[in-house]
């Protein structure tokens, strides 16, 4: 049912401002006597969390069935584009059976800080990885008829506070790191709608910032969607409206109608700024009511079983010692910890969901390997230490061939609308792996956790798997890990630092409560571990596997804008593996703050044992850009740059260096701030500078004491004088070398 | 000789444009007509390097004689106000004696980067320091009637391009850390002049600041005096004038003067801001012409003792593993070299000077023990490796009980005018120390540098001894040192990192031309490593003696608006010694970045062994207070502080927590961004809570789980409304909270 594109003229002014506030948590308001009906939006990055209207409010965890993904702290580690374009896909149809007009994801914030309680919702600490998985998610949710909300824009890096606080940004590094994925989504996969974050950037609220929502995001992106608020973000309507936000969520009822309509009538708010909201509201009503068509049953069975296969994909072998994984059907086994019964399998807050079918890792483990012993070894209810729960943990160890010890963030550490405040398992945790690494070293540690966390244990056990917040299929999957079902192929999106005081914000992370200085830049994650040289526990893109690849035949060629990537992998090892290739760049030609390099694409290929492939990729300008403040735009400049092709962003394979000189070079323009050893480098102004009498000055200062000398390069025109240049020579010069 | 206060109206618009610039490198215009004669400046913070009329421009290594004191660098770890203004005495009496009016000096920028090309020249990475030694040093030199210049205000922080450079610097950091040494001593030693410095802070040059050199300087500060330029500063002479800027150095003869009366005509400039520069450069004269009276004859060599005893009581025993120092008489010993006998003892640049009597080290010993066997080890002129050399090193240490093997950089590495890229000392010096190390494990190396170097050998030699650049009395202050007449007590006034990579600014220093961003805000030195809790070679405040001190009874008493520490210091070893004991504050109060503790105060005592004294110290509101950029004031805020008292910033010996309430509390005034932790902090809200329907909701919401519990905590009032408080209870509560 199509609404008439004139609707907008029958409506009354409390209509229009009905309209641009949510009816309530999940609706947009109706309008009986025009016959328009809602569209409802629901959460669930990583599956639907459907309330019905008995459910609205906080009450997270109230929500109808559905299949429970794998949370993007995890399918980040797929690096695989495909399988996230098909994750996007059953979570549309997944909507679309639920009459669900738009589904409200996915976030992609960066991970600046480990610390941060959201980060689990979130891809990753790279903002190219991020872009280009979320633009293969939407794309797929879009293609079943089912709008996104891609969110939190922007720069809501941190959970305390989080409505009122101030992210304090540089324009570069807020373009090039915060801005950079929502930047991609938009023009990639043109997002229904983009959900504006609570916190303020340099001081001004989000959901009222101009300059985000109205210049960057459709002025300069061509965004044509709708905004709308995070729940609860606005709080002031009328600004909110002007600086570009077209819908508040949820609405406040009639107070909300009532300050639109005061607004217009006191000549606050005109009636063309609410009419361009209201348009935009209707757009997407209509466009999503008839894209979505009729509900259409779904197999929640096939997709529980994408959901065990993404997360398999994804789970990232950190550490096999003696290839003390795949566990080997002789092995005994034991089983160690809650979470093997327990487990924490998603994130808590709005994007918690009702799971179709949880099979739990102990659940899987025990089908495969029936009377396999279990001991809980600490209870997720306390941190403390529990000696009787250790001493029955480490009776079972002793008698195993190997260790399965399933650690991780029990739920009240991590979540939703607050941040951690260290990365420490519990006490209770971190001493049962220590004891029972005493009497078996054969033990492997299986993480689940959605960021980042210590391990102090980690040279004590022999095998380490993270598998964050797997998802309904985590026993599944875990198993197909760990039995060799399926080579692990999962590659670390975020950097594991070895302290927390070596993550780049500690020094400002929730030191303020009004204010979060973004101090490190552009340095965030790899791209400071990388430039401090600063030893990590695993680095960016990071990840084992039970086969082994060789890199081979890269070659290079430097084509107009664009650089052509080609290389060999081969499977040298004896199991079916997939590889996932990292291509970084180094910017030597930038003299700018640089990361020491940056992702700047990827590629993931499957591979048989002694089987080889060519992987090509096309790098554009953007690889090799940065954006200068000055000039607001992105730049590329003439100079040497170098390829590196990395298994890991630690572990580089191949390189070659390349120069590129797409830019038009300027002729130099001399002023009286050009600096000496610019004048000296520019043989083409020799016969100025002799004419104008100053070569011979320099020559004589030139040739003094080399500290003299490198002090006299280091100094402008203008100073010259302090070497005895006079006023009138230099400005001889000038004339003579501008002519 | 006073000059008539009227003598500003007999003044033409040409000869008051003469005299806001410099007549030429060292002299102010003269006004023969008016018999005003010029006043001489000179530089020489170290020691006066007065040049003759014929030694203009960067002729930087002529000047008259003069006793060469230690570089600042070295006196700064002395940590002893006494002798910083016995300094300041000593070169007030040599400028009188030869008519100079204004010593061109301290130069007090703070030590952001070791890579610093003018470090040496400069105090500390602390601004505590830094102001009271400053302090204490100008009102020793304008005691003797001869003006200072405090040099370079402001964030002069870099050589590379620093006539051009923006250091772009947040209010707090720029309040804090480097404009706080400047405050101190204009507003404790009321400094005849203030040089502005070359660069840009946050974009707009420092000799035009109006915001620097009016706004704060004189209008907040209360500064009196007069500002010049750093040489060669002015870009824009007019734009200076109207900023606050007094005198541009040197003048650019009749250029100067035409664009100034050029200016007035064109009403670019109005009459009566130029007279107030010129009311201020005739003060000047005025003032520092009476004050300095007929010339005196000063004894040079009395100078030169106090050079000796300067040094000695500020050079830094690092290592002294076994006891290796001092030498006794018994030691055989070898030296090794060139820097023995080709001593650095001084910077290069304008702080350059004509040494009276240079004694060098090699001098001292061979004088105290004849015939001792030396090699020089290396040449200074070069990087390479000299096997030779090193193979006549390694023959003669063989045969010694110790080594005392001198090193540094050479002055081609480090000097005004550039920065250094990296902290090693050329190879041919760390090779040479590695071989001598080898074959005599009783090494001493003594360090001769200007600022932080890296020392790959520091576990393979047995002493260290860090002499920076030590005045003209190196050799003997050395050679006190080392054979223990007397005992070492100087403490580090940097940090000496482990590697150039764990630097605070290291992601950005240098790195763009155009600006250098302190992104590391107020971490610097060991306000940084401390937080990060890094390991350093050496901690800033760091020094070892040839005695011991004990530290015991620690008082602390909090009164109105200060707080009274006092503690016992004891010499508890065989040797006469003196020890810095340092007051540092942990600021656990403010809910903003914060270093873990800070140096507030420090006093130095001598000790016969046995002997003990008490130390009281007065700690201020400074002490406490950090400054907010919202209020631009300095605020302290009621809660825990710790006071910690170390003989380094990482040897704390003694540390009491104590609790200030000195700001008045201002009532709660809630409003829609009042957190609800904030709320359910406030006993006194409840009844308002409950009578408004919101303590209901909150109760329930609170009791359901722990991660759902402290994600509502986190949210502010107006968000309320996602829990189901209506927005009718929110304003009702609003009403009873705050009537």
């Amino acid at each position: 049912m199509a609404i008439d594109p004139q609707l907008i003229n029958q409506l009354t002014l409390e209509e229009k401002a009905a309209l641009v506030s949510g009816k309530d948590f999940w609706y947009t308001a109706t309008i009986d006597r025009l016959n328009l009906s809602p569209l409802m939006m629901s959460d669930g990055p990583s599956g639907l969390r459907k309330q019905d209207a008995s459910m609205s409010g906080l009450g997270l965890k109230e929500s109808i069935e559905a299949v429970c993904f794998p949370a993007s702290a995890l399918t980040a580690c797929s690096f695989d584009r495909q399988e996230m374009n098909q994750l996007g896909h059953y979570l549309g149809k997944a909507a679309q059976a639920e009459r669900v007009g738009v589904l409200l994801g996915p976030g992609i914030n960066l991970k600046r800080s480990p610390l941060a309680g959201r980060n689990f919702e979130y891809f990753s600490e790279d903002p190219y990885l991020t872009g280009e998985l979320a633009t293969a998610y939407v794309n797929g949710v879009q293609n079943e008829g089912v709008g996104v909300s891609v969110k939190h824009f922007a720069a809501n890096n941190r959970e305390n506070e989080r409505f009122t606080m101030s992210s304090n940004i540089d324009e570069r590094t807020l373009r090039e790191l915060y801005l950079s994925a929502f930047e991609k989504v938009v023009k990639n996969a043109h997002p229904a709608t983009i959900m504006c974050s609570y916190n303020q950037i340099n001081g001004t609220l989000n959901s009222q910032n101009h300059r985000l929502l109205t210049d960057i995001l459709r002025n300069e992106w061509g965004f044509k969607g709708l905004v709308m608020s995070d729940w609860g973000a606005v709080a002031d309507h009328t600004a909110a409206i002007k600086a570009g936000l077209d819908l508040e969520m949820p609405g406040k009822g009639d107070l909300s109608t009532d300050e639109i309509v005061t607004a217009v009538k006191k000549k606050q708010l005109s009636e063309t700024t609410l009419d361009r909201a209201v348009s935009r509201v209707l757009a997407m009503i209509d466009h999503w009511q008839q894209q979505s068509g009729d509900p259409q049953k779904y197999d929640m069975d096939a997709q529980h079983q994408f959901a065990r296969k993404l997360a398999a994909k994804s789970i990232v072998l950190m550490k096999n010692d003696h290839d003390i994984l795949p566990i080997s059907a002789v092995d005994s086994i034991a089983v160690i910890g809650e979470l093997a019964k327990k487990p924490r399998y998603q994130g808590s807050g709005s994007s918690h969901v009702n799971a179709h079918h949880l099979v739990t890792p102990f659940q899987a483990i025990d089908q495969a390997r029936p009377e396999t012993p279990y001991a809980a070894g600490y209870s997720l209810s306390q941190d403390e230490v529990d000696h009787q729960l250790i001493d029955q943990a480490v009776t079972i160890a002793k008698r195993a061939d190997k260790v399965l010890l399933f650690a991780g963030y029990p739920e009240q550490q991590e979540s939703e609308g607050f941040d951690k405040d260290n990365l420490n398992l519990p006490q209770s945790q971190n001493q049962l792996i220590e004891a029972v690494a005493k009497v078996n070293p054969n033990t492997v540690v299986i993480l689940q956790n959605g960021s980042v966390l210590l391990m102090p244990w980690v040279h004590q056990v022999a095998g380490i798997l993270e598998t964050y917040l797997a998802g309904e299929a985590v026993g599944e999957a875990t198993w197909d890990i760990l039995s060799g079902k399926v080579t692990p192929s999962g590659k670390l999106a975020e950097s594991f630092p070895q302290r927390l005081e070596d993550t780049p914000s500690y020094l400002t992370f929730n030191a303020d409560p009004k204010i979060e200085n973004y101090r490190e830049g552009g340095f965030v994650g790899y791209r400071y571990y990388d430039k401090k040289q600063l030893p990590v526990q695993f680095p960016f893109g990071f990840g084992l596997s039970y086969t082994n690849f060789d890199y081979h035949n890269l070659t290079v060629s430097v084509e107009d804008k664009q650089v052509l990537v080609s290389l060999k992998v081969r499977n040298t090892g004896q199991r079916q593996g997939e590889e996932t290739v990292q291509i970084y760049v180094g910017n030597h030609a930038s003299h700018v703050e640089m990361a020491a390099k940056q992702l700047v694409d990827f590629g993931k290929v499957g591979l048989n044992p002694g089987e080889e492939a060519q992987l090509s990729f096309t790098l554009g300008l953007r690889a090799f850009s940065w954006f200068n403040p000055a000039t607001e735009n992105w730049q590329v400049d003439n100079g040497s740059y170098e390829i590196l092709i990395g298994s890991s962003s630690q572990n580089i394979r191949l390189h070659q260096d390349i120069s590129l000189d797409w830019t038009p070079v300027q002729p130099l323009i001399v002023n009286m701030n050009t600096y000496i050893n610019v004048l000296v480098d520019h043989p083409e102004l020799k016969s100025a500078l002799d004419e104008s009498g100053i070569g011979e000055i320099f020559d004589k200062v030139m040739t003094s004491d080399p500290a003299t000398a490198k002090m006299f390069l280091n100094m402008p025109l203008r100073a010259a004088t302090t070497v005895g240049v006079t006023p009138e020579q230099i400005q001889r010069f000038l004339e003579l070398s501008n002519s």
